[in-house]
């Protein structure tokens, strides 16, 4: 086969997986995990049950798909995050609202109870722990954060103290509880 | 019925409750969730499983039953430690410590695991964050902790920084989070 037709082709299913996870995100959206099934998949993608089959063998696989999806777009936010200008010390603060940010907006969300113990979860954690702890690491030097514990535990002791953050009931209170973990982590001298 | 034999009858009531969740306790430890079964606690215990269930009408109660009497255990070593002497802030101090300890102890218990969303839990972290609020207050007008986040936030705090104690990998893990937690409240001044 041409190398075009080849790259054609991988587009297609690219834009099909593309329309498949939207349309999934929609309808859990709009009428619940409970209400999405494969069939309403297919009608809402405007795609027959076939060929939405031949790209997931089931649910799970769609659902799984849509919420790697997701984890990959947040840490590409929380990335984003650390890489704008700024001193260490505005970067981390940056990154920790963006992450408190992004965990309460999922409040309530079905699709991450249902993947709460998941992989890409697990491995958004990890990725979430080294992106804070080179960080971290950066702060130290110039004497911003306390040197007196290590900067893997500092990462650990933030991710812990955001972990409610979906339950927070304002923004206010979101940038209160940033405050209260950047607190804890400044070099007292 | 005379009321001593009443109180016989109700005191030999509580030594067989005790003695079943004693034998169930001991029954997790050593042979794991899957291998207690209510024949297996009623072996353990001595009695007969026609006994058993005048108690407990199936295996759930008497895990529920377990899980209840280590919650209130906890709570009460909580709050042992917040009525020893010192100041507000040293009470602050053992609770937190307590509190790690406790919640590192548990690492891997499959009945806490299983009892995670049930509602002794969701009480027992009430009661702790009403705990933790009543210091807090006590700990704000001599200026120990600070007054710019309310204490019930504070509280908030407080529990989320500690919710992976389980995981910390030592006892000075666990302290050095302690302090962690500590310095976020300490009044700035």
């Amino acid at each position: 086969m041409p190398k075009i037709w080849a790259d054609t082709i991988e587009l297609h299913r690219r834009d099909m997986q593309v329309a498949i996870l939207d349309a999934t995100a929609a309808l859990i959206g709009e009428q619940g995990l409970g209400a999405t099934t494969m069939l309403a998949i297919a009608e809402r993608a405007g795609i027959g049950r076939a060929t939405l089959y031949k790209y997931f063998r089931e649910l799970d696989e769609v659902l799984v798909a849509l919420h790697e999806r997701d984890v990959a777009s947040h840490l590409a936010a929380l990335e984003a995050a650390r890489d704008r200008q700024g001193t260490p010390w505005q970067r981390l603060e940056r990154v920790l609202e963006t992450y408190a940010r992004l965990a309460h907006a999922e409040h309530g969300s079905e699709l991450v109870a249902r993947m709460r113990h998941s992989e890409s979860v697990a491995r958004g954690f990890q990725r979430l722990h080294q992106l804070l702890q080179a960080l971290l690491e950066d702060a130290i030097e110039p004497r911003l954060v306390r040197e007196d514990v290590a900067p893997p535990e500092l990462a650990a002791f933030c991710i812990a103290a955001l972990s409610d953050a979906h339950t927070l009931p304002s923004q206010a209170a979101l940038r209160r509880r940033v405050q209260l973990t950047l607190a804890a982590l400044r070099a007292s001298g």
